[in-house]
């Protein structure tokens, strides 16, 4: 399995830990401190995220982005509930079925839209379309993520009125941002504008996929929806009993710039890859993955090169995915950029 | 909240990570590695659990000793199952019914037994005693735990006794491992001697309160038992996307050594501190827990002395725990053994 | 809230007990019996319904259909399971989120199809594009409802087609079968065609919509699949106590032509309202469910002259539904009847 | 099966549906009704439930008992809750798991207590000793059951005592009335006394096992309780489409006395019966159940003359539960009483 490190366009979890992770792990490693959060660096975490988003947040570290997605949700949504999202979120898609465990079994409700976005006009024909009597699930949540699983980026305008349409029927609103540092870095606004000002209620931040060994946060900008969070996490098994060494990584990550710094790297190698494929490009390169069409020829030239990568949409779609890390070799992007070239009618 | 590392007793889980994993963890962080276990560290777990215990396993990285107890249960009873546990055990008292809500709703049968030890005979009279039709639920496994949450240690023979009377009913058997190094350091035999070879089907091994930073393995010694396992795993945000950083650890944990050099070193210490509390010490000392009678006023004066820990039982009982960590400072037990021993009426 | 029987159309749940069935309970009431199914009528299940069949199964009473389907499908798909269904589903819209409760969190995957039915094609692709891995919900079932929630009947055929495609993907196939009755009586042919000869393996017969009281039964027709059935409907509250009552209700309603004669009854009346309806007949009218487009001026005009039915679709799309019971007055449907045919430009 | 009236004594599960509840049955059974409750016999519950009880209540028909308890639980207690009960209780030796099933995953807490009644001390103590932080399940709800398992009818000043002490920590108290109505004519007191005024906040209120066909309610005495009540018991497939055949049962239940007459005649049985079993009679007759020490001689006397009851205890223990119902013969109960009293050493 070991590949060169040169090749492989799978995932940015694919990656490395940053140097910086690392040393703010060794700096944590220092005396007895209170096990389950009650340490130092947790108890930091609500003000430097609070800096990091402009206002007043609960932060709460957890080590998978599932879980961190999932135990908001079940946090806004109950088990009769519905939780709206695009039909390729990755709560619907990748996560095995997490939210309808941790929730109890509330049901998801699926819709389309552009570049795996939710558009508030989509939002209000389904809630529309809903019945709400005592047969039906009852509409609780809407999710979007942030970059989308097609790699696009939202801007504040669409979110605050995909979350108005929202807050007008009483749903809640919850951000996966297991990218958004990458949609921030492309967007260059303030983490503000497309997360609590835009009108989202919980966030799932991560920072595992941009440079951390495991960490992300559960980030509540609607502080009443706290409720019972740390209950559900715990019997979910997400209370880390060391949790300073996951809070360490979010500290370094938010307050030293680490988070723009990996994340405008890894985008800045993505819109080169994307600019290489040139009429074979699906979507605007808004974060750090690229979607593109290769024919099913094309990716075999690619990977006989070398290059790794996932299949993308349904079997011989010969469309691809190809994700650039913070820590992506330059050489290796150069060489796939060259070989994307190279492909006949590219 | 800093504490000076002298005088925390509460837990062994306030004490850092020790230098042996932190290197594992460096070493490990080199090239981009397949995600979500699909990288050399986690496929040679197998391997090496194999070798540690001695006969093939399956063996799975787990960040959380909860998880690892709830998935390894799960796997084991159906939701309407019934899971036998001493009414002290973890899995019954500290973990938010993680059990219930894994299981989907298995329901747990708290039995007495000396030094929070399940006996064969209370086993059996217990199932004896269950019935089973369709308005029951259905007996499906047995948890127990080495060391046990009274710090003493099945001896082979009892945890043998006990998984025949299991398996005869056709239950099977869970360990909550959470300080079986302890266990072993204190027995000294080989760790098949209190799993697999008396009977043990799945074990949660770990090693977090034992030096790693976040590190459990569940370890399936009846491989047919794996089934869903893995899926699971996913649906609860437990497959880590760098599984790398947590196999790591097990591998330095396991194949250095290291599991027994911090394990008798916490046993050493703890030992100390049951010679200084004399005809205070409630249980023998078989791993790193000491349970004392101090009586309020005992705990006043070693608390007004700097030493911190937990009262323990019921309010006002007069009991205490005091924990010994790999790292716990001998300067630090041994001014709580000359506190222990000035107190009136040691 | 006592409206005239001659104007109510919201649906066949409406109607009374028919006498045959209030007979059947009378003469079951005799001497004291087994509780909870141990009783003759009960034992005579599998028999009567076998018979009715044409071939072996195991039948189950229960006293509602949405507990029929979701402890069927909680039987056929495991906690991380993808049940496929048509979007407008009873499963789905009707029963306020029960197979996500039943099953522990399974996900339903929503499919289109003409009058509410699945076809072969929309399963087969919809698989093909359904990855399967440890992050994704696994194929597990399929549900299809016969007459379908648009009031269409599968043919043999359609039933064969799909459950092919089903079965040779591993996924077991649930028929929702509340208006079965009436499928049966507008198809005219053996029960077997549409059910276990075309592949159908645990279907919920319903009789309560067509003149019982409280009956419906899951029907093993693969019979390896009723594994845990009877421990999942004792602890969801559906074994009943005194069975003998719902069971005596289900052998009238197969030993004695009842099922027929009440479907054909019902659905003879709504053809003769679909005849009515002319051009504002939605669908083809294949059991007792009538689909109109009526404007909202319709819709107000009989209204105002007495007759009461549910609004269909989308708000303010004019569409509506009649339904047509057992015992529904002859006069009242042809004042029916005669409305319609007054409507301007029907 | 057939066993002829006058020899079984197993439940009164067994017994017939009274001739009032039949004809309550036919007389419901005119004109097209609304379906799910929304009917005039299911809107006339609140008020004669109201009416008996002395106060005002929510009432909800449903179908079982296990089902009205576990509806009544979950509505009180969340997935992270604890249910304080007695280790006999009907939810947690009867239900397989319904509580866990119907709460998301809450824990019971088993206490001892004599006849089967948990007594303020027991609670109390229960309470001291159960920590509450993140890592415990969280007491919610008290279930007591009137009468007991072992036949016992609760005073109204223990229930008051009892309600005292869980209130004063939070904590909601239910009570499994399966046999209210025997307790309430053996204390011959107001239903009042031993349920709202005593300070229980949500019953279910058994009939089925007093005469009824299939009937039982959920009364909150707590209106704000009710909350999601109405969606959990949809989910749970517990909406009785047809609701007024269950409602009607409930008011011929409650406005004609029928509920005391037939308590009554089972209690005056069971008395009898306990009369003749003399020194072998394990706890007071209180309702409709004896409870006898036969030894297993004693025991194949009484069935080779015929006589069906059920074993109690563990294996062995030669004790046996005798069950009077409202129908059993009086020929029978004399057979039995004769029978006893020839038993050697009764």
């Amino acid at each position: 399995m070991s590949d060169s490190p040169r090749t492989r366009f799978f995932s940015d979890n694919t990656a490395t830990v940053c140097p910086e992770i690392l040393a703010a792990l060794a700096e944590a490693n220092t005396g007895l401190a209170g096990a389950y959060g009650d340490d130092p660096w947790t108890e930091r975490l609500d003000g430097a995220l609070g800096e990091f988003f402009g206002t007043e947040v609960r932060a709460f570290p957890i080590a998978t982005g599932t879980a961190a997605n999932a135990l908001a949700l079940a946090t806004l949504a109950p088990p009769y509930g519905a939780v709206f999202a695009h039909h390729q979120a990755h709560i619907a898609c990748d996560e095995c079925g997490a939210p309808g465990f941790f929730t109890g079994g509330a049901q998801l409700t699926l819709l389309d839209g552009q570049q795996a976005k939710l558009s508030a006009a989509a939002l209000s024909r389904a809630l529309e379309e809903h019945p709400v009597s005592v047969h039906t699930v009852q509409p609780a949540a809407v999710s979007v993520s942030q970059a989308t699983e097609l790699g696009g980026a939202y801007r504040p305008a669409e979110l605050t009125a995909l979350c108005q349409v929202a807050h007008a029927q009483g749903l809640k609103v919850h951000m996966d941002g297991a990218r958004l540092a990458n949609a921030l870095a492309f967007l260059d606004c303030p983490p503000a504008d497309v997360t609590w000002r835009a009108g989202i209620d919980v966030l799932s931040f991560g920072a595992t996929k941009n440079g951390a060994m495991a960490a992300e946060a559960v980030v509540f900008f609607d502080l009443a929806l706290v409720r019972d969070f740390e209950l559900r996490r715990k019997r979910a098994g997400h209370l880390l009993s060391k949790s300073r060494y996951v809070s360490a990584q979010l500290l370094a990550y938010v307050e030293t710039g680490l988070w723009r710094r990996n994340a405008e790297q890894a985008n800045r190698l993505a819109r080169r890859i994307g600019e290489a494929a040139g009429a074979r490009l699906l979507h605007p390169v808004e974060a750090n993955e690229v979607f593109v069409r290769l024919g099913e020829a094309g990716k075999e030239a690619l990977r006989s090169a070398g290059f790794e990568f996932y299949d993308w949409g349904a079997p011989a779609s010969g469309l691809a995915r190809l994700v650039a890390s913070w820590d992506q070799s330059e050489q290796g992007v150069q060489a796939l950029c060259a070989s994307l070239g190279e492909l006949p009618g590219t």
